[in-house]
C-alpha cells in the first residue's frame, strides 16, 4: 500500500491540519519513460505553503491532488534508459511513499560522501539558494555588514554562515531570545535581533545595533521585517530577495510602505532569484560548501522528522518558525 | 526689492495655495565665497514636494523658509573667485527673484546652442535623469518593451523617445487621453495606456497591449500603477525607479503589495537612483542628448509659467499632472 496525504482543501488563512488527509492508495506502476520511486526524504520548505497560493514559477496546486514536495526517492521499478533500479534521484515526490516520476522531471542524486540528508540541506535547495542567493546576487565582501531574516531557518543559517567565512559582520534577525543566542553562540553570528520582542522593535533595535548601515540584506521573509531593513540599509546597499515566508501564510497583508521612494533616496538594489537560475554554477556551490562543512567552517543544522504522517504537522510547525535549520521528513530508511 | 515666496505651513495633505506666502525681502549682499544672482529660470519638479516629507539625500525645508527649488540665475554681485559677473549658474536658487548662492554649490552654465531654457529641461535634471535613470541604470536594447510611467511629464516623456531612438518598443503611461494621444502621435510612442480611464483598468489593459511583458520599467510614480506594472513585467525584467511621485502629495498610502514576492516568483532587478550619481556621464548625456534633439530625434517639449507669482500654483498643478514636459518658471528674461 502507498500512504499519501492529499490536500482536502485549500486554506482561506493559516495552513491547518484539517487541510490535509491522509488516504491508502496503490504503488503506482511505471509507464515508459517513467520510474517507480520509493520515498526516502521528503524537504520541507516555505514556498510547499506559497505554491498554495496560485501559479508562480511553478503551477499551483489544488485540492484533491498529493501535497507537492521535492524529496529523495529510491528506483523501485524502472521504464527509463535514464535510470537503473537502486538509484537515487530528486524529483517532486509529493507527500507519499510511492510516486511515478517522469524520468524528464528527476535528476540523480550524485555520490558524495556523508549523510544522505545532506543533499537535502548542505547540497540540496536550501544550501545552493543560500549559496547562489549571496554570492551569485548581490555579493559579500569582508568588512561589509550583512543581515539575513528568517535566519536560523534552512536558508538563513546558511547564508550568516557564508558571510562569516567571506569576513562580513553578520546580523540575524530571528524569531525569540533562544533561536538568537543559538545563532550567536553555536553559529557565530556577530548579533542576532528578536522581532517577537515587543519591548525592543526591530525598527528601533536594527539602527541600533547596526549604526554603520546595512550592505547586504538577504530577504526571507517580506513584511514589517523587510520594512525594518529598508530603513537600515546603507546609501548603495543591496538587497536580495529569496522568499517573503511572512506572506505565504494566512491572508495577504499590504507590503512594506514606501519601497521605491526608499530605492530612491538610497539608491538600493532589489534582486528576486530563483535557485535554478544558477544552476550553471551548482558544482562551485556544492563544491565550496562540502569543503567549508568538512572543514568545520560551517555548521550543516538539520531538523528531522520520522514518517510521512509527520508532514502536515513539520509545514505548518515550519510556517510558525518552530525549526532550527533545514526540517525534512525520513519517509525510509537511507538504502545507501 | 526682491520677491520670495516662502513656506507658511507645510501641508497635511495636498499642498496648497495657503501653504506658501509672497513677500518683499530685500536684495542680499555676498558675503565672501558667495555671488548674489537675479533669478531667470526656476525648475519645478515633483521631488520638491518630497522635499517637504523629510529629509532624504538633502535636509528637509519647513515652514519660515523660501521655497527650494534649482534654478538659474546671472550673477550680479561676487565675492567668489569662481565666478564673474554676467556669468550665468545653476543652483538651489529657491522661490524669489534674488538669491545668494555659495560658490561650492553653484556650478556655470556652459556654453551650448539653442535657448537657455534648454539648461533646465533636455540638459537639466530632467534630460540628465532620463539618460542615465534608462541607459546606465536598466539599459535597454533593440527588440525590448519599455514603459514608463508619468510618460508625459518633463523626464517620462524624454525616457520615451530614448527608447523609440534605441529601437525599443515603447509604452507610456499617463493620465487622461489627451495625454495619451499626444504622446502617441505627436512623441512617437507605440502606445499609451490613460490611468485615470476607469472603464478600462491599467491592470487589465497593461497585459493586453504587451502580451509579451515588460523589458523594463521606467518609475515615475510608485502606487498603483507600480503594481500593475509589476505583474506585467517579463521574467528577468529590470525596473529603473526614479521617483514616487503618487507617494508625495497628501498622505502616506500603503505600497504595492507583494513587492518581494514578485520580484522572486519573476526574478526582477528593481533599482534606485538619483541623477547626481552618474556625473561622471554628464558628458556623454549632454552629447547624446544634443544631438538627438539637433537631428530631431527627440522633441524638447517644455511648459514655462511666467513670473514669480507662478511658482506655487505650476507646483500644486504639477502634482495634479496638468504639465506636459518639462514645467519651469520664467522669472526674468533670458540676458544672452
Amino acid at each position: 500500500m502507498n500512504k499519501q496525504i492529499m490536500i482536502r482543501s485549500l486554506p482561506q488563512g493559516n495552513l491547518a491540519h484539517d487541510n490535509f488527509e491522509l488516504v491508502q492508495g496503490e504503488i503506482p506502476k511505471a509507464q515508459t519513460g517513467q520510474v517507480v520511486v520509493r520515498t526516502i526524504l521528503l524537504s520541507q520548505d516555505a514556498a510547499n505553503r506559497a505554491w498554495m497560493q496560485g501559479a508562480t514559477y511553478r503551477d499551483a496546486i489544488g485540492a484533491g491532488e498529493v501535497m507537492s514536495s521535492g524529496g529523495i526517492g529510491e528506483v523501485i521499478e524502472t521504464k527509463s534508459d535514464k535510470f537503473k533500479l537502486g538509484d537515487l534521484i530528486s524529483a517532486d515526490i509529493g507527500w507519499q511513499e510511492y510516486a511515478a516520476v517522469n524520468e524528464s522531471s528527476a535528476a540523480k542524486i550524485p555520490d558524495f560522501d556523508g549523510p544522505l540528508t545532506h543533499a537535502i540541506s548542505l547540497l540540496g535547495v536550501a544550501g545552493k539558494t543560500a549559496y547562489h542567493g549571496l554570492i551569485n546576487v548581490p555579493g559579500i565582501h569582508a568588512g561589509e555588514t550583512l543581515v539575513v531574516s528568517a535566519a536560523a531557518g534552512s536558508v538563513g543559517s546558511i547564508v550568516g554562515q557564508i558571510g562569516k567565512i567571506k569576513g562580513a559582520r553578520v546580523v540575524g534577525i530571528a524569531g525569540g531570545k533562544e533561536k538568537c543566542d543559538w545563532l550567536v553562540q553555536e553559529l557565530g553570528f556577530d548579533a542576532c535581533l528578536d522581532y517577537k520582542d515587543e519591548s525592543a522593535p526591530l525598527r528601533h533595535t536594527i539602527g541600533k545595533t547596526i549604526p554603520e548601515g546595512v550592505d547586504v540584506y538577504f530577504d526571507n521573509t517580506g513584511g514589517d521585517i523587510l520594512q525594518a531593513a529598508l530603513f537600515a540599509m546603507k546609501l548603495k546597499g543591496r538587497i536580495s530577495c529569496c522568499g517573503a515566508v511572512s506572506m505565504y501564510d494566512g491572508k495577504p497583508k499590504p507590503g512594506p510602505f514606501g519601497i521605491p521612494g526608499l530605492l530612491v533616496t538610497k539608491r538600493l538594489r532589489m534582486e528576486g532569484f530563483l535557485v535554478s537560475d544558477y544552476s550553471h554554477l551548482d558544482a562551485d556551490a556544492n563544491h565550496n560548501l562540502s569543503q567549508w562543512a568538512a572543514s568545520g567552517q560551517l555548521k550543516v543544522v538539520e531538523d528531522v522528522l520520522q514518517g510521512i504522517e509527520a508532514a502536515p504537522g513539520g509545514l505548518i510547525g515550519l510556517l510558525a518558525g518552530e525549526n532550527r535549520g533545514k526540517r525534512m521528513i525520513q519517509v525510509a530508511p537511507d538504502p545507501r
